[in-house]
């Protein structure tokens, strides 16, 4: 199987998702430099891995900084968190992973530099041995939600690429498939990156979990014609309401199943929950490049010159999301005390 | 300004629209079975536009059957005519245009052969000219719906490109524009087949009318943001009680329209109206090959092998449709008796 992101002999390692499926190619990262622009280009992607990428990005930076002293340090560190918080704005995990490195920082600064560069190494690797406990959790909680046999939908890729490994929705499917379901998917395309017929096929054939793939305007007739029992998504961040900024389209997605009466599920780790923004519009949402909409694999599929708007994402309002699938258990409405409730358990 | 389907010459020319945006290449069809094969692998497509191309090669079939009689004639006229009809099953244009050229051959059995194919020559002719008149009935009467200034989304491509000039739903916009209303369009880029990004962004630009691209999962987006005033779109077919089969992702966009209380219009002319069908259930949907969705432009986007559905078209239930806009008028719900009506007026 493959490795989304590791650290490996004091280097980063991910897989190149803007290849897939084409290519399985591993880039190495020596440089914090290169884990940001990995994270801006997409190299990596998907909340949790982009959390996980972060983390190992400041242990990385971290460890060659060249200084003496906590206070020489800590000036070099915040350059390094600052560039790497800067790559993407929407998914919180990212500013979640760094906050925690930061924190391991801080309350290491007694320790010798070479001591506390090793710590923050440590704390990486533990980040991503974490979120693969978390989502195997999510499988768990969110597998029983699912019925047998079911056919879900999935838009995106929220799937072992999209985190340290397993997946939040793709583990929802896999906990179901491991407690001895039979489940079906199919995965919507997902312009205009094509996580879903690159990235959620992908995965999913390389584990022998039946996919059918579909474009993202096909997902409505599907519904209408009786093919879908449930959706499950991942998430980018949560509010505090139980908004839900995920991938661009996973709206229409929730408002068709809600029409068609099927549950819509978004599954995600804490670490995506944002309390502090009370409500979806305050998400900020990502704009991205016109390239991605007016070509795709390099060729041209637009005139030339055409006005673009490509938002990475958009937020589904709470009434529309049946339940939100954590490592902690599954919340339904009201989520602001549902949700609020899932930190105190720990 | 270009001609989608045009007869010159004792022969079929038609711009090559798999080709657009990239290249502007006319085909010649001197032989009805190519006009056949055009139609069936989209070098034309859009409904009127397919009713147009199919009377023309029926005119072309006709005009070279080697015939001394009409009963002769007659045999391998329906030869011609049912390849036609073979190639497409959604758009009943195709269907409507093969059925008034077998009519005109049997009111003309009369006439001495040459003479016959001249009438059946002229009879294609006359239904290339009557499109564009109907179209810009379309706009004249759909551009009083549209406020000034507003800006319109719409889906897929049902513009000149996909009539014999003007356009349906473009048309609307067109009408809109040519009576003095600022209009700026958003087009979804309608996959698998991209006839938004690749024809309607074409078109419109070409008539400097301002247009803006997103893919069709942005839609939503566009329309929380307060962005979208209204909703134009052609249709393929249209059932007697009002239910729209049009090209894929529109049952998505009407659900979208009417979640943000914006008005969801279908441009069509009568010749899409098939009273005979009650129910948009009833109306066959075309699936077509999977290679639409794993490929594009050559390239491939999704892992060897995967499980792919390709309906062409959905259905959107009538209580969706605000109006539906022909060129004998707009007619609202209850569609049952106002479509009927239509046809009374001639």
């Amino acid at each position: 199987m493959f490795k989304t992101v590791e650290w490996k002999n004091s280097s980063v390692v991910m897989i190149d998702q803007r290849l897939l499926p084409g290519a399985e190619v591993y880039r190495k990262y020596t440089d914090y430099k290169g884990v940001a622009r990995a994270i801006k280009d997409m190299v990596v992607r998907g909340a949790p891995a982009i959390g996980v990428a972060a983390a190992m990005g400041v242990a990385l930076g971290a460890s060659k900084i060249k200084a003496k002293d906590f206070k020489a340090f800590k000036k070099e560190f915040a350059k390094v968190a600052g560039l790497l918080a800067s790559t993407r704005p929407t998914a919180v995990n990212l500013f979640w992973a760094i906050e925690r490195m930061s924190r391991v920082a801080a309350e290491n600064k007694g320790l010798p530099i070479p001591e506390l560069k090793k710590r923050l190494v440590e704390e990486a690797k533990e980040i991503h041995r974490d979120d693969i406990e978390i989502n195997r959790r999510i499988g768990r909680h969110g597998g029983r939600l699912l019925k047998s046999p079911s056919t879900v939908l999935t838009h995106c890729n929220a799937g072992a690429l999209a985190t340290a490994g397993y997946g939040t929705a793709l583990g929802v499917i896999r906990g179901a498939i491991e407690a001895g379901k039979k489940i079906k998917v199919f995965a919507d395309e997902t312009r205009p990156f094509l996580q879903g017929s690159r990235l959620t096929a992908w995965e999913l054939k390389k584990d022998k979990i039946d996919v059918t793939l579909i474009t993202d305007s096909m997902a409505g007739y599907m519904m209408k014609k009786g093919l879908i029992d449930a959706v499950v998504v991942g998430a980018d961040r949560i509010a505090a309401n139980g908004d839900v900024a995920n991938k661009i389209g996973t709206y229409s997605v929730a408002l068709l199943a809600r029409e068609h009466k099927i549950p819509f599920y978004v599954a995600a780790p804490l670490s995506t929950i944002d309390l502090k923004i009370k409500h979806g519009d305050n998400i900020p949402i990502e704009e991205r490049d016109s390239s991605e909409v007016t070509h795709i694999r390099g060729k041209r599929i637009a005139p030339q010159g055409v006005k673009v708007r490509n938002p990475a994402f958009d937020v589904t309002p709470n009434p529309l999301v049946t339940a939100i699938i954590t490592e902690r258990g599954v919340v339904r409405r009201p989520y602001i005390k549902g949700l609020k409730g899932l930190f105190r358990k720990g």
